[in-house]
C-alpha cells in the first residue's frame, strides 16, 4: 500500500513522541511491505513562533493533501497565564478540526493488564475495564459565538448543537456499540440544559433503529462519578464536545497514566489520531515523555485511515510485549519497578521497535 | 438561641434522610439547651403534583421567614426521559438559588478514617485527603439564555459570567484557604472559553490582595484527570457552576459515597443545607438510603448558619463513632461488613442518637 503520512508534531512534548510514532510506521512499512512518504508541518505555538498563525494556510494544504495526521499536541504555559492573548495556540487545533471536518473523536481506553497497578483505582474496580469514547468535536461550547459585553466585564460563550450534529456521532457510537457489547451511554446535562435536550432527543429517536443496542442516559455529574465507582458499567460512551473532553482526561487514569492513550479524530476528510495528552511543558526536552500514546494512535491511524488491522494489531502486541518485559517510562514506573527497566522516550521507542 | 429552620425534603430519598437530619437537629437543640421550630414546604416533582409549580410562592416565603433551611434532593426519572417537558423540577431548585441569592455553594470533602476502604481509589492515594470545594451557584450556563432555533432542529444554552459574580465567590474561596493550607486552586477551562478567561482574569487580579495564599489554576479535563490521579494535591478549590458540579460529583468517590457529603449554599439572605446527592427515586422507599449526607448537612447548617461550631462538632463525632462502632448503610458497606452491621435509614439514624 501506497500511502504519504503527515506529522504534525506541534508543541511540547509532541516533537518528541510523534518521532517515535513515525519510527513505528516506519518499521511497520518495511515489515509488511507498504511505502509510507512523509510530509512534516506547524501547528500552535511553534506555528505562532515561525508565522504569526496557529493553523498557517501552508500546513492545511499539505494536511488536506495527505492520506492520515499523526498529530503531537498544542498548547503553552505562555498563553494560558495570559488571558488577554488574542492568538491562542488552541485555535490552531480548534480550526483543524473545524477545517476537516472531524467531527468525531474515538478515545478507546484500552487496560494493558500490566499496568492494572499503575492506576489510582484499585485493580479489582479496573479489572476487565474497555471503554470507547466517542466525543463529538466540531460543535458545542468550543464553536458557539463567544464574545465580551458591557466593558468588557461580562463574557459569555454559546453551547449550541444542532440534530444533524448530533445524529452523525450518535451513529456511529450504535454502529460501533454493534461490534461490541451492545450498549450505548449517552452523556448529557438534560436536566438542564436546552442543547442537552436537543442531544437526548436525537439519542432517543435513532435508538428504534438500532433495536440490538441498549441505551442508557446518564447526565454528566452522574457520569463523571460512576467513572470511578464503577467503570466496567462503561462500554461505548457517546457525548459532546465538552463533556467528551472533561470524561476521557478522567477516563485516563483508568489506563494508569494519560501516556498510554490514543485517540482518532475523524469525519469528512482525512483523519487526525494523537494522544489524548497535552503538550507537557513541564518534562518538555527531558527526554522522559512516554512516547506509546503516540505509537498506540500510529495504531489507529493504520487501522481507521488505511483499514490495515494486523499491521495495527502488530504495534499493540509489540507495546503489550514492552511492558510484560517490565520496561516502563517514568509516568507509568511505581516503587517497585528497577531502575534499570524506567526508560527515557527514545530508548522506550528502541525496546518497541526490537519486539516489531 | 432560637431559631427557625424550613424542612424542604423534595422528592425521592430527599422525605427519608431529612427525617433523620431533622431528628439529629432535635436531639442537639435539647442537649445545648436551644429552641429550633420548624416548619416543611415543597419543592420539586412533589411541589409540582400538588401545585403545578416546582417552587410554589408559598415555599418561597417560608424559605424567607426562616434562619436556615436543611434540604433534601430535587428531580424524577419521568421528567430525565422526556426532553420536552416544559415543567421540571431541577427549575425549582434553579429558581430557589437564584431568589435566595445562593451564589456560593460549599462542599467540603471529608474522608473518615473508617471509609477509606469503601472507595474505589486505594486508600494510599487518598489518606489525609480534604478539600473544600467552593462551586458558583447562581451563574454559568445553569442563567444564561437558552433557546431553541431553526424549527427546534438547533439548541443553545449561554454561559455566561460577570466579573463581580465571579469576585464574590472566590473571595471566599481565598478567605477559606488563609485558614487551611493556603492553596487555591482556581479551575476553568481557559484555553477555549471567553467566560473562563474572564474568570481566570478576575483570579488574577485578586491573588495580590491576598499574597500568603498560592494560587493554581488547572483547566477542568486536566483537574478531573488529577482529582483521581493525586486527590491531596487538593486543597481549597473554586470553580464555575457547571464544573463544580461535574468535579463534586466526581470527588464523592474520594469519600467513598455520595451518601456521605454535605453541602451548603449561602449568599445573601437564608442558608440552604443539602446531601450533594440527588432524589435516587431507585431505591425511593426502600428505607436502605444513607442519611449521614443529610445529618452532616444539619451540621454544616449549625456551624454556617448559626456558628454553633460545638454542636456542628459533636454531630461529626457522633458520626465517627457510629461509623467506628462498625455500623454502615449499605452503599457504605463492603464485602467485609457482618451483616448486622448494615443499617437501613431508621436504624442509622438511631444509632447516631444514641451517640448524640
Ligand atoms: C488543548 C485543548 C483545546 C483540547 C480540547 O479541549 O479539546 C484538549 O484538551 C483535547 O482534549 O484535545
Ligand atoms: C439537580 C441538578 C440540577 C443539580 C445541579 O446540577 O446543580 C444537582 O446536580 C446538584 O449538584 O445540586
Amino acid at each position: 500500500m501506497k500511502k504519504h503520512i503527515l506529522i504534525v508534531p506541534g508543541d511540547g512534548i509532541g516533537q518528541e513522541v510523534t518521532t517515535v510514532g513515525k519510527q513505528v510506521l516506519d518499521r511497520i512499512a518495511e515489515k509488511f511491505g507498504h511505502e509510507f512518504t512523509y510530509d512534516e508541518a506547524l501547528i500552535g505555538h511553534v506555528a505562532i513562533e515561525a508565522t504569526g498563525d496557529p493553523l498557517p494556510e501552508e500546513t492545511l494544504v499539505k494536511m488536506r493533501a495527505s492520506d492520515a495526521i499523526l498529530f503531537g499536541a498544542v498548547g503553552h504555559p505562555k498563553y494560558d497565564n495570559d488571558p488577554s492573548a488574542k492568538v491562542r495556540p488552541e485555535q490552531g487545533l480548534l480550526r483543524m478540526r473545524k477545517e476537516l471536518g472531524l467531527y468525531a473523536n474515538l478515545r478507546p481506553i484500552k487496560l494493558f493488564d500490566e499496568l492494572l497497578e499503575a492506576s489510582s483505582i484499585k485493580p479489582e474496580i479496573l479489572k476487565g475495564c474497555d471503554i470507547l469514547f466517542f466525543r463529538e468535536l466540531t460543535g458545542d461550547v468550543y464553536f458557539g459565538k463567544r464574545e465580551r459585553l458591557d466593558d468588557g466585564n461580562t463574557a459569555y460563550d454559546t453551547m449550541i448543537y444542532s440534530k444533524y450534529e448530533v445524529e452523525r456521532i450518535a451513529r456511529k457510537a450504535f454502529e460501533a456499540a454493534r461490534t461490541r457489547s451492545k450498549k450505548l451511554m449517552s452523556v448529557d446535562k438534560a436536566n438542564v440544559l436546552e442543547s442537552s435536550r436537543l442531544w437526548r432527543e436525537v439519542i432517543q429517536k435513532l435508538a428504534p433503529e438500532y433495536p440490538d443496542v441498549e441505551v442508557e442516559h446518564q447526565f454528566i455529574d452522574a457520569a463523571a462519578m460512576l467513572l470511578i465507582k464503577d467503570p466496567r458499567r462503561f462500554d461505548v460512551v457517546v457525548t459532546g464536545n465538552l463533556f467528551g473532553d472533561i470524561l476521557t482526561d478522567e477516563a485516563s487514569q483508568i489506563a494508569g497514566s494519560m501516556g498510554m492513550l490514543a485517540s482518532a479524530s475523524v469525519g469528512d476528510s482525512t483523519g487526525v489520531y494523537e494522544p489524548i495528552h497535552g503538550s507537557a511543558h513541564d518534562i518538555t526536552g527531558k527526554g522522559v515523555a512516554n512516547p506509546l500514546a503516540s505509537v498506540l494512535s500510529a495504531a489507529l491511524l493504520l487501522d481507521i485511515s488505511f483499514g490495515l488491522k494486523a499491521e495495527s494489531e502488530a504495534i499493540i502486541a509489540a507495546v503489550d510485549a514492552v511492558l510484560k518485559a517490565g520496561f516502563r517510562t517514568r509516568d507509568i514506573a511505581n516503587s517497585e519497578t528497577p531502575a534499570d527497566k524506567i526508560l527515557g522516550t527514545d530508548a522506550m521507542g528502541a525496546e518497541l521497535l526490537k519486539n516489531l
